[in-house]
């Protein structure tokens, strides 16, 4: 039983986007006896087959082209592909080929309405936890015992830059390193030069604890990171380099000392809900009859929930002219984007009910007010149906991206439990997660290897920098837009939070540079994405993929790159049938080195070392 | 890398379902040493890990229990299991075992609220074509010239009963054989004597063809049919033998002669819509502006679709109190559900749009009225979405069992294409289909072989009544309630539609019995399916599925019978893991034929004939 050989990627060169309907070219082999070829779609919910048409010839492909007319009645239009031999038939969706029809998850979409913003595909994305970054006004940096956190209690603690992070349980959100937003606009040289062309800030609104994941004003920048119009400096900076920011925006719940809540009743002049059931805030939360039981986000009481049934909840954070969503997209703030903190999880009771309503309610208001905007969600775990294009542009991609990298290269999973996979599961693990979603979707994913949540990838990797590596070529050079955290390009360690929270070490800094290997490759790995559009917006192509060896090539018409990485410790050779890429004989260029390799007669064979990955550029003969 | 043995049923002995929680068994075999097993959930959209503790052993089996809360901001609670190993993990979900977190459409799924009647497990359905089943009164038969179907063309054509029926594009919807209700009512004691215990009848509405999908009046049963009183008095007989009856609803569309529509200019009193932009039905429809244009189903317009954005429209569909949905669920008519004809394409506008708001909105409607009704949808293709639990309780189960049953036994897809697949990829298939959507409807989806609208099986196979055995031994064993097409048991042929509608063979019939072979063997099926509760509600377990022979369980609780069939046509050798059941050495008694097996050590290996099926109900020793 001979599989064809059949492909059809989701750039334009396959995907030609006509007003009204899709150009669709698909390739398969010229040794398949193939009958018939069909797109199959549901224009009203039932099946259509067109018969797509034969195209060129090149080298051992055979190419189709269909026009496929765009779904009038759904956002989405999903399509798969039939193939008729003289005894038996194969599907080629995007999960694949299968004997038969595959379920709907695994048809190809494409959303002709609420697309993300196309510059999101160009970015490198740099995330920063604003105390633990740079320190670049002492004058404002919280001072010890200067506050209390909880009441009269959990007074904060004022460390020293690099000083050890106080394990959980510990001290916890009232120790403060210092870091702000004066200390983050000085870097921006350093980051540019790194490479990076977009930031994430952790939560910067006044917040009592470090983390600022607990607001008690969301219109104000917390007074210890800066002032609103150091922060209106800041952006306008940073739009003038090229550059993009993002926020991270807390609506699920706010902290207890928020003056709507006041647990601890140091508001005068009104009353906050929490002790007063006759409160003008009573209704912002989710409290139980005249008790002083309330919904707190993951039962954690000191993070109360919002109520977002109630519509002055509603005006104010999304709905209202000034509503918060809409305040810092505008002027004189204008953030390119907002990162929705837990956003599966917002609704009303103490679970997420009418989830979707306010997601989209969310991405709506955002969009009003900047049609160009990145709305991105945090989901842990699967985020396919927020993804579906009219609710978020892309996710904070743990499901599609860091989970199976981390089983791949770690061999941990979420919960820092052990976890094998081979190179075989990890591309059927990427593929679902992908296939399940917009293409345009899947361009807008933000692809992380860790992040403020979780244990620093190098630590899990307990410092073997060689798998470092292989993981970062995975995160420039897969689909989606690449995301580093902070401290990553100096091999800045740290286990499960806090400690993966650390003082950024300047010291590893001279200049704009590290004499850090990581730092390097990262600078190599940004340049060559940015370099190449294929990397950023090329379909994706699967080439090998057995025990600890994979090859996957991107490419945008004629432009192709080709990755290959060993996460073997010892050598081994592979061999990549590049004549699925159109390729005879061609010339392979090593982005990293500028090593030259040759393909011969539609292959590719070479003996990888150890723990070792490439980047290689096509240059057909 | 061995895979440990995991399994977990759906029925109550694995699924106890409390006031709040569920109460959830499941098993692993003694020789994997499982560190730590987890019931992994998401209370509120994130992941929640619940820890479940070692229970009795059995065998070669180890017993696992732990409790999970019921979702409550979803009507779904969706859940799978963690298995930790000391360097390794795997997780048991509703499409097998993987190394990795499974995609949430392979979660288990419980759905708490919108439950399927629980009387539609344990039938056996009877599906009948009026004008084609029998003529009771030969007074009420359509004669030939009685009336035209299109304005003054089309005239209706009086055959012989048994002729042939002529070929599509010829006669097809105004040929009539003089079938009624009469002659169904006349039935009843031979269909209870074949073991049926529910009708589906195909269209009764008042409607000028044959088929009636073009339906004149919703309120009058077609006089050439019978009367609404005679039908009061057949449901009522229908009922007092303890049978069910499910009616045809067509509301996707009506005939161009319906009074609203008129595009002959039949009505005298109030102008119908086509013609009159100014008639007081013109918004029933979907014209565009002042023309004659307007909306027929998949684009044939002999059948124009209604506009359920009108309220009129609502009204008589569904909302009003004497809406047809309702009307003919109360006295005097009683009957026990509905199968909506293409209900994935009804909505507004020429595809579906907001589709599943009125998919709801049917459901309650019927509901309100009858809340132990079924709520049956027409679907060719995959049905998942709307079987989530708050539309429909059922499906035509094409996508999930006339499809993956045609490929593997006729090597034929839906479209009559040649399709291969093998045990595993059946097996494949049916999981992934099923294991998509709530256990309990899985357990009402409407499985059939062939219908009015696909070539009879039979004669797909070319009368080879071996395959046709194991074909009616899978619907008959398989999960979800099945549906015998008239005729079945007699061998009746039929190419496709219309040919698939001969009129019933009787001289194949002496008194209640037929000397067809396919008769006492679908009179066992039928008889041993309603003895075995397993079968009707019981866990499905795969024990083997390799080249052309499967075998699986169906059990409940101690009660277990096992399924087994080659479909090659030459002898095969099987062994089958019985101890995955709990069994060491147990009897195995052939249901169909009374032979007794014995199973040994935990195995049972067994030679299968060319072409054999068994059915075997398991006595443990």
């Amino acid at each position: 039983m001979n599989v064809p050989y059949l492909y059809h990627g989701q750039d334009p060169f396959w995907v030609d986007v006509c007003e009204h309907s899709l150009n669709l070219t698909m390739v398969s082999d010229t040794d398949s006896p193939i009958a018939a070829l069909f797109i199959r779609c549901e224009p009203d919910n039932e099946e259509k087959l067109i018969e797509m048409e034969r195209g060129n010839k090149l080298g051992r492909l055979q190419y189709w082209h269909g026009q496929l007319p765009l779904n009038q009645d759904q956002p989405i239009t999903h399509y798969c592909f039939k193939v008729m031999l003289s005894q038996r038939q194969w599907w080629l969706h995007s999960q694949g080929i299968s004997p038969r029809i595959p379920g709907r998850e695994a048809h190809f979409k494409y959303n002709r309405h609420d697309q993300p913003p196309a510059w999101i595909k160009q970015q490198v994305f740099y995330q920063i936890f604003p105390d633990r970054f740079n320190n670049g006004d002492p004058n404002i940096s919280v001072t010890s015992d200067e506050y209390c956190l909880r009441g009269d209690t959990r007074p904060t603690i004022a460390k020293q830059w690099g000083d050890y992070v106080s394990p959980h349980g510990q001290n916890g959100p009232n120790e403060f390193f210092g870091g702000d937003l004066q200390g983050i606009h000085d870097k921006l040289d350093y980051l540019q030069n790194l490479g990076v062309t977009a930031l994430y800030l952790n939560p910067i609104f006044t917040a009592p604890s470090n983390h600022k994941y607990d607001t008690t004003d969301y219109r104000q920048i917390d007074p210890h990171l800066g002032t609103n119009a150091q922060f209106a400096t800041m952006v306008e900076d940073i739009h003038q380099r090229g550059m993009k920011i993002m926020l991270d925006a807390v609506y699920n719940h706010t902290s207890v000392n928020h003056p709507w809540f006041d647990m601890y009743g140091k508001q005068t002049d009104v009353a906050g809900a929490y002790g007063n059931p006759h409160s003008v805030y009573r209704n912002y939360y989710q409290f139980s009859d005249n008790s002083n039981d309330y919904v707190g986000w993951n039962g954690i009481a000191t993070l109360p929930k919002l109520n977002f049934s109630n519509p002055e909840v509603q005006d104010y954070i999304y709905a209202g002219d000034e509503a918060v969503i809409k305040y810092w997209l505008r002027p004189p703030y204008n953030i390119d984007g907002w990162r929705f903190d837990v956003i599966h999880m917002l609704g009303e009771g103490a679970g997420a009910t009418n989830n979707a309503h306010y997601v989209k309610a969310f991405r709506d208001a955002a969009k009003q007010t900047n049609p160009d905007c990145f709305v991105l969600g945090e989901h842990f775990f699967e985020a396919t149906q927020w993804l579906q294009g009219d609710q978020e542009d892309g996710a904070m991609n743990y499901y599609g991206f860091a989970h199976p990298i981390r089983a791949f290269f770690a061999n941990k999973d979420i919960a820092y439990h052990s976890c094998q996979i081979d190179a075989a599961d990890l591309v059927q693990w990427l593929n679902e997660a992908r296939s399940k979603i917009p293409w345009l979707n899947q361009l807008a994913q933000l692809n992380q290897l860790d992040s403020h949540d979780t244990m620093r990838f190098l630590t899990m990797l307990e410092g073997d920098n060689d798998t470092m590596r292989l993981a970062l070529q995975m995160l420039f050079t897969y689909v989606g837009t690449p995301c580093v955290y902070y401290g990553t390009e100096v091999g800045l360690e740290g286990g499960q939070d806090p400690d993966n929270r650390r003082c950024f070490p300047w010291e590893r800094i001279e200049g704009n540079k590290s004499k850090h290997p990581l730092f390097d490759y990262i600078q190599q790995l940004i340049t060559i994405r940015r370099n190449e559009p294929a990397l950023q917006t090329g379909s994706m192509q699967w080439l090998y993929a057995n025990h600890q060896q994979l090859a996957f090539a991107r490419h945008l018409g004629d432009d192709q790159v080709i990755c290959l990485l060993n996460n073997h410790p010892h050598a081994r050779e592979v061999t990549i049938p590049v004549w699925q890429l159109g390729m005879k004989d061609a010339v392979l260029i090593d982005l990293l080195t500028h090593d030259e390799w040759i393909a011969k007669n539609g292959e590719f064979t070479i003996t990888l070392a150890g723990k070792e990955g490439l980047i290689l550029k096509v240059i057909n003969e």
